[in-house]
């Protein structure tokens, strides 16, 4: 929702200071709106974008050269008047001439016709340049709503005016711009006005809203939620099927986020569109992702195609350099894209024959691998939840990712190697998959405890088990900086080693052991509860954490406690 | 929330497969992350920044000239491996050494520690600039973690690394950046993983979150809810109370939005933070203002500051291209930012004085204007609700506006001006504040009902007044080229004129008719429930809107109902 305001009534013109105070060294505020102050070699038809507030960097953040001359802005989702476009005209015209270009709805159409009306009789040229892009909103190409589409029809028309073009030029290109460019989008949720308490609209649980509008206005119909590919296919389907006469397989393209439509996420549905349109022979030329005319808070995006001819086509990838639109082709060195070098690798070693109880051993390891496999996947979820209260509640989803990578990687282990050649390899595995705090621990741990085993050995001892989690126990200790008592999987792991030692020592069987030791570390597991984590680590949410044990001393009993069912 | 995936287990995979292919003219994908493909004039230190995913632009949309010459990515909110770091690590060296550089987190600090390790023992130089500018996770500078600070070390590092330092002065700057930056966030909302049902916290209704973290760990404190300057002036007396030692005047700041903080709102704060740096004494260098380290779809931002010397200034203002953060100082021409053009205005009329009658009924006017006022507060909430079942919710919140600016409008005109120029007043007060489609119709019919007045008459017929009403429809109906059985507030307005009209032929006294009239409004805005809006209008949502009556419509029966009760 819109959190951030003053009084909800001075919205726009509070965030306008701000923007203003931001970027007062390249642009200037005047009645109504903000034109740029950056100098024009030869004057040039001013190109006035504008419309509600709420669409940022719609409309003032595309002010600057080689984009729009001026922006007018009205309150939030609201039309300027005719007064605040005539003002913006005046401050923004170079004797050459206003073209005000906005999308197509009702109050726009009419303040900025009136507008042009009014400067014309004060002896200045103005048109307008309409955007209908928006395919979902009607039938007849020319009823249609403006939406992300109003970014490659304003650039057209701000590259085309500063090549120096005249007015008649300049609105021809901009209408050209228009006639072929096309727009669907969807919405996932609403947004919410600032000060209101409730979105504008909602979008049912587990739907997105086809043909979402940019002021709130609900989708035109509500369809099963899509996975991103879908949603991708489904896009490029509607919007080729919408492709103006004359298009030719050069495509500007625009995938617009409105507002929560995570940049992470229109990546992802770019990765699908782009491989689809790449199949229908398309070629995309400079595409732009990210939030380019948003909806406030609203969750959606949209995917905007315009067929390029070899006008279009200069006119889209020229140079502009505003607030939030920047290229500037001679930024990028010469050469900049060309990689013919072969990315290094890292040096690979042999991996030698074990003997055959080092490769007994081996078996017996892949088998506790697999069933851990199961195990975590069954406990995923619940690690996932205890992680949660006071941590970014990945620890289950890591653990996970960390096991199935060293499954995967233990059964690609030659059959010859022993136990210490595949638990390194897992634990390599391990830490290179999973990442994060809880996967490199694991990793270097199970590398650690590799290396007290001699895969020639004619036989393996309780004592040489007790070795290995001693130095399993202390690889993390030395990594993690940790002791126990700082809620950490110390907390669970050292009760545990020092309990099995104390055991073997005894003359115990390692299975006897093995099962005392691991009843206590989930004894141990039980009691982080009690404890904060030490300051200054990971997550110092001290008081948060009380009450819930240590994900990762959990998942360590769990873990100790599964292998020794494998000791039986 | 996260919506769009394929699978939640390769959204990293699957996002930065989109980021490369929307890229691959200046970035190329490795093992563990991308690298940037610009030639480099001569060799450079490489900066690594990287970390989790779910934080673009950080990581990947840094990587560029300038800037970071690589990037290592993980999983969502998890530290990348060791094994990825070195393979990035390798593919960004060119011979003079690498940086990593990353938030000061405990998976991120023991990663990135073996790939230094290990790149060593391959023979390439590598260290770890750790970032910790997170004034509200620890006491200990050392211990704090980081969060959008990242941006400016980053910065420091790549325009350090592109003066063709050496690996020693590169790390020195880069630290050196680090010591001097400090921020402060806070959360309004927490994220959602991708797949998750469930954000990854929540923040009690009404409150915000102190001491965000950036992977969904909740703050440190929750508080009440702030208005948005006095969250500016918490940001600010925070974070100057925990300036470094050496701290200059000048400084470099970022206000970054964490997802769903859209940049309306950044800019309302920024204007603030501006104005209480500047009461400080502070000269704010370059600010940057939106979305730079997110955290998915989390509400929420944070203000850096980092305080400036020769060299932190040259670096943080040095150019920079990459895919999200682009600085070319020569982009602008040469005098952009001075402007001493006046701005042009409009030429104004003076207004005449009027006959006694005239100046009798402009007293009238006014009084009905202010009570139309009353009205339309009562009224707003609910003509918003009736709006938003098919619209943008906006025509309760623009009638208020519109008809509070007319009153305004109106009691400035001098005592000596007739009905003519007050409601010419009003009316262009109204479409000027009000925008909109509403606005600029009301506004112009005023105008239009004006006209029609002669302020210099000796009285004032019903026939007048029938007269007056009948422009201001036809006014509405040129301009917003609406019929009756559009669903529009023609469909209240045109019954009424006609009624109007009817009785006033009739010879009825015009508190009758206009009784009768407004009846015949009410009646006939009831009646739009069954009406869908015409094609091609504003908002196609025909089959939305039915059982809605039309708000307009509703709007001015009742306008036209109050304004009955001056007549009598």
């Amino acid at each position: 929702m819109t959190t951030l305001f003053n009084d909800p009534a001075s919205f726009m013109e509070d965030q306008l200071a701000g923007f203003l105070d931001a970027f007062s060294d390249r642009l200037h505020g005047v009645d109504g709106g903000v034109v740029s102050t950056a100098p024009q070699p030869s004057p040039e038809v001013a190109v006035v974008v504008g419309g509600g507030s709420g669409h940022y960097p719609a409309f003032s953040g595309l002010v600057g050269p080689g984009l729009a001359h001026g922006a007018v802005i009205g309150n939030i989702f609201t039309s300027p008047s005719a007064s605040r476009a005539c003002s913006v005209g005046r401050a923004a015209d170079n004797g050459r001439g206003v073209i005000f270009t906005f999308g197509n709805y009702a109050g726009d159409t009419m303040n900025f016709g009136l507008a042009t009306q009014r400067l014309a009789a004060e002896g200045i040229d103005a048109r307008v340049v309409v955007v209908t892009d928006d395919i979902a909103s009607a039938e007849e190409p020319e009823k249609r709503r403006g939406i992300a589409g109003d970014l490659t029809v304003f650039k057209v028309l701000g590259a085309a005016a500063a090549e120096g073009l005249d007015i008649d030029a300049v609105e021809a290109a901009g209408n050209h711009a228009n006639t072929m460019t096309r727009t669907l989008g969807v919405a996932f949720s609403g947004c919410t006005m600032p000060g209101a308490e409730e979105p504008l609209f909602q979008v049912p649980e587990g739907h997105l809203g086809l043909g979402l509008g940019i002021h709130g206005e609900p989708g035109i119909k509500d369809v099963p939620m899509l996975r991103a590919e879908e949603l991708a296919a489904l896009f490029v389907e509607r919007v080729v099927a919408e492709a103006p006469a004359g298009a030719g397989t050069r495509v500007a393209a625009v995938l617009n986020g409105l507002g929560t439509t995570k940049y992470e996420e229109l990546f992802l549905v770019w990765g699908t569109v782009a491989a689809l349109l790449r199949d229908r022979g398309y070629e995309v030329v400079q595409p732009e992702i990210g939030e380019l005319v948003t909806s406030l808070d609203m969750g959606g995006c949209s995917l905007t195609l315009m067929w390029l001819d070899e006008d279009l086509e200069r006119w889209w990838t020229a140079d502009a350099y505003t607030p939030a639109f920047k290229r500037v082709a001679s930024a990028l060195p010469a050469g900049t894209g060309a990689r013919t070098s072969v990315t290094p690798q890292a040096p690979q070693a042999e991996i030698p024959v074990a003997g055959e109880t080092g490769q007994d051993l081996a078996a017996r390891v892949r088998t506790a691998a697999a069933d851990l496999a199961v195990l975590l996947e069954e406990k995923s979820e619940e690690l996932g939840r205890i992680d949660a209260v006071a941590g970014d509640g990945d620890h289950g989803r890591g653990m996970l990712r960390g096991i199935l990578a060293a499954l995967a990687a233990v059964e690609q282990v030659p059959p010859h190697a022993g136990a210490s050649q595949v638990i390194r390899a897992g634990g390599r595995a391990w830490a290179d998959d999973a990442g994060g705090t809880s996967g490199v621990l694991w990793g270097a741990a199970l590398e650690a405890a590799a290396a007290t085993l001699d895969d020639d050995a004619d036989s393996y001892s309780a004592q040489d088990a007790a070795a290995a989690v001693r130095a399993f126990q202390e690889s993390m200790q030395q990594l993690g900086r940790a002791r126990v008592g700082d809620k950490t999987l110390l907390d669970s792991l050292v009760p545990f080693v020092e309990t099995l030692e104390v055991a073997v020592v005894a003359g115990d069987p390692l299975a006897t052991a093995w099962s005392e030791a691991s009843a206590e570390a989930t004894r141990a597991a039980e009691t982080t509860r009690d404890l904060r984590p030490a300051v200054g680590r990971a997550r110092p949410l001290a008081e948060k954490s009380l009450g819930t044990p240590d994900a990762g001393a959990v998942s360590m009993a769990m873990i100790l406690h599964r292998l020794g069912e494998h000791l039986r």
